[in-house]
């Protein structure tokens, strides 16, 4: 159903089922918020949360709420959360450091049941290489950057251990996780999925499709605050079979004990490491609140509509789609190319449209379908169109560079 | 000066030059909190600094943050604090990941600069040996642990990388840096110092006594929150030479250029890997403007008056002391030995004293010399005193055992 009218994207709003989703959520007046795939914004239990967490919590209880407030299983508890999300089993599912170390527990762990060359694809999300190069450096196992392509080429040349994102950070292509996941047990290899742009808005059902290794982050459609700890998901069958090196203590079996000697504990658990940052993970709790009783189907249903309606407004203005068309072939951003895409960005910000850029002349726009309304799009397309038919992001304001993550 | 009376304790917190920073804290009425340890209590300023990081910064700014907030520089400007804090210069301390986690990171660059084996004491705190043993096994170093002893004899054996606590986390014995680095400098060995138990209480004068590498958790006597973030100091000298594994995006030279292949980061920075936690690393920096006009030696002196205090007035009641009984061989906590320490440790929480327990028998008191006075502690060790005397700790409501960090 194609939307041609400010109208009609309101009668598609009335009409939406996720349309209660938004009040959860406060956003600065005159914002247009298309960047929930870089930064999520909070949910509002999350701020009544942290306030419980600071000042009832640390401050009233101290030391206490180790246990009274459950402080040590936020891990775990959190990861149930996610695991619904993702399409995982309870206590599969842990919430830890950040996604480059836990690439880099997985894909060590591989490397012992998994013999041969770790592998990435040329064009992924960098991290995902650059960790897999250090653990290349200090194992010895052989790296290979592979060409993008089809899941049936990709083990041919001995990588037994893969890094993949689920949606593309820089395409918002999806991979097909289940033909992936075919191929890698035809080669005996294994898939390390990167769901960071996926989890919280398509519908990943990675055990369904037979996935069975991956990490994400907390921050982007999962909503959970600016670096919010990240995440890995471990299939229950392989998780006692593997070792991982970052054994730091939260990952014993009994952590307490303080005894010399690393034990692991059972399952997913044996993956934590250090003492986790419990504020920031009681804001990540908090905001996965809000996904406990949506249907994921009908996330992923509204973001790619969503996504279809920017780029039909948006395939007039000479801009390049760099995305899938539509479909379930994209997730739920879509990027547009354009040599000045730096400036065009800082242009459409200025008018309350945030969006990101990413080098070379990539102009990224994400449709978190909890809190963006179909008249949300139409306005933002029209203001992008305002923004090119204008030439104002030729003005020289637009041209400092800042890092933007 | 001994105390010998609750009026002469009075005294002393009048004559104290920090008894203005007592204020600095909001703890719970009733309780004399002797796990700053442990968990220490948040300054006031951390709940400002909170509010303000969700309710302006995430929420209101959303992704501008990064650079209208700085929060891309907050690793290197929390970590300049600390480097006041323990005596190394700017932009030589970085504040992240977890303790654990960064001993893995230099203890494998290490590895490469200082071949040979690694090497940990027995007795130390088990992540740190449990860390090195991960690594071992990813590796093939040798790995030794070591009896607790003499600088001089610990690297007869071939140990190159030793990982040990400047104060020790169950005897509160401080070590003699300089004699070690002197030790380690003959042997061609590197030390990495965990500083957990000793940063924010005791001077360390790291640069001046010779030390080149060290980590540190922020949740203990920086009161940065419950798993706050961590850091690692790495001397400027040393930083350019070192290449670690895990070489997420956040340690690249140009994280934002999104290129292939990992070029570390200038200096400290290379030790950096995800995306850090915000809104954790928010609390810590707030929490360490604390000692921002505080001389440490005053800190120094006052945690160690407060536990010679409490060694004195506790020296009766037929417990084992653990800990060097006064001066500057021992750090900012005292460790006390008895078979029922666990329940003891209990009936005194009942009481409003809190401590904490590690098995088998160790019951720890730390002396956090930023908020407690000297009347605070001849009033627990009163209360001490009556729960011994009376035998109350019996009581089989104490003896359900919990997990406290």
């Amino acid at each position: 159903m194609t939307v041609t009218s400010r109208e009609e994207a309101k009668a598609r709003d009335n009409a939406d089922p996720l349309r209660a989703m938004g009040k959860l959520f406060e956003l600065p007046k005159g914002v247009i918020y298309l960047d929930g795939n870089s930064l999520g914004p909070p949910p509002r239990g999350v701020h009544t949360r942290l306030r419980r967490a600071v000042e009832k919590e640390w401050a009233g209880d101290l030391i206490k709420s180790w246990n009274d407030a459950d402080w040590i299983n936020l891990p775990i508890t959190c990861g149930r959360k996610i695991a619904k999300i993702i399409g995982a089993d309870d206590d599969e599912v842990l919430v830890c450091d950040s996604v480059s170390v836990n690439i880099f527990k997985i894909a060590s762990a591989l490397l012992k049941t998994h013999p041969g060359a770790l592998g990435y694809e040329d064009d992924e999300f960098p991290t995902d290489g650059y960790i897999l190069e250090g653990l290349s450096a200090i194992t010895g196992a052989p790296l290979q950057c592979l060409a993008p392509g089809a899941a049936e080429q990709a083990f041919t040349s001995g990588v037994r251990v893969l890094v993949k994102s689920a949606v593309h950070y820089k395409t918002g292509e999806a991979a097909d996780i289940a033909a992936w996941e075919k191929e890698a047990g035809n080669a005996g290899a294994a898939i390390i999925w990167d769901l960071s742009h996926a989890a919280g808005v398509i519908s990943l059902a990675l055990k369904a499709r037979g996935a069975r290794y991956a990490v994400g982050c907390g921050y982007k459609f999962l909503n959970g605050g600016p670096g919010a700890p990240a995440y890995l998901f471990i299939h229950q069958d392989a998780a006692e079979t593997l070792m991982q090196p970052l054994c730091g203590w939260m990952g014993h079996a009994s952590p307490f004990d303080f005894s010399r000697g690393y034990r692991p504990a059972k399952g997913v658990k044996r993956f934590a490491c250090g003492t986790p940052p419990v504020l920031s993970l009681s804001a990540l709790d908090a905001a996965l609140d809000i996904f406990e009783s949506i249907d994921i189907a009908d996330l992923e249903r509204k973001a790619r509509a969503l996504g279809d309606l920017f780029v039909d407004q948006t395939k007039d203005l000479g801009l390049r789609l760099l995305s899938p068309v539509s479909g379930p072939a994209r997730g739920a951003h879509v990027s547009l190319c354009h040599e000045h895409g730096y400036e065009i960005v800082q242009a459409l910000i200025e008018h309350g449209v945030i969006g990101d850029f990413r080098a070379p002349d990539i102009m990224r726009f994400g449709f978190s379908p909890a809190f963006l309304t179909y008249e949300n799009i139409w306005d933002a397309a029209g203001i992008f169109r305002g923004v090119m038919q204008s030439g104002e992001w030729r003005d020289p304001r637009f041209t400092v560079r800042k890092h933007v993550t």
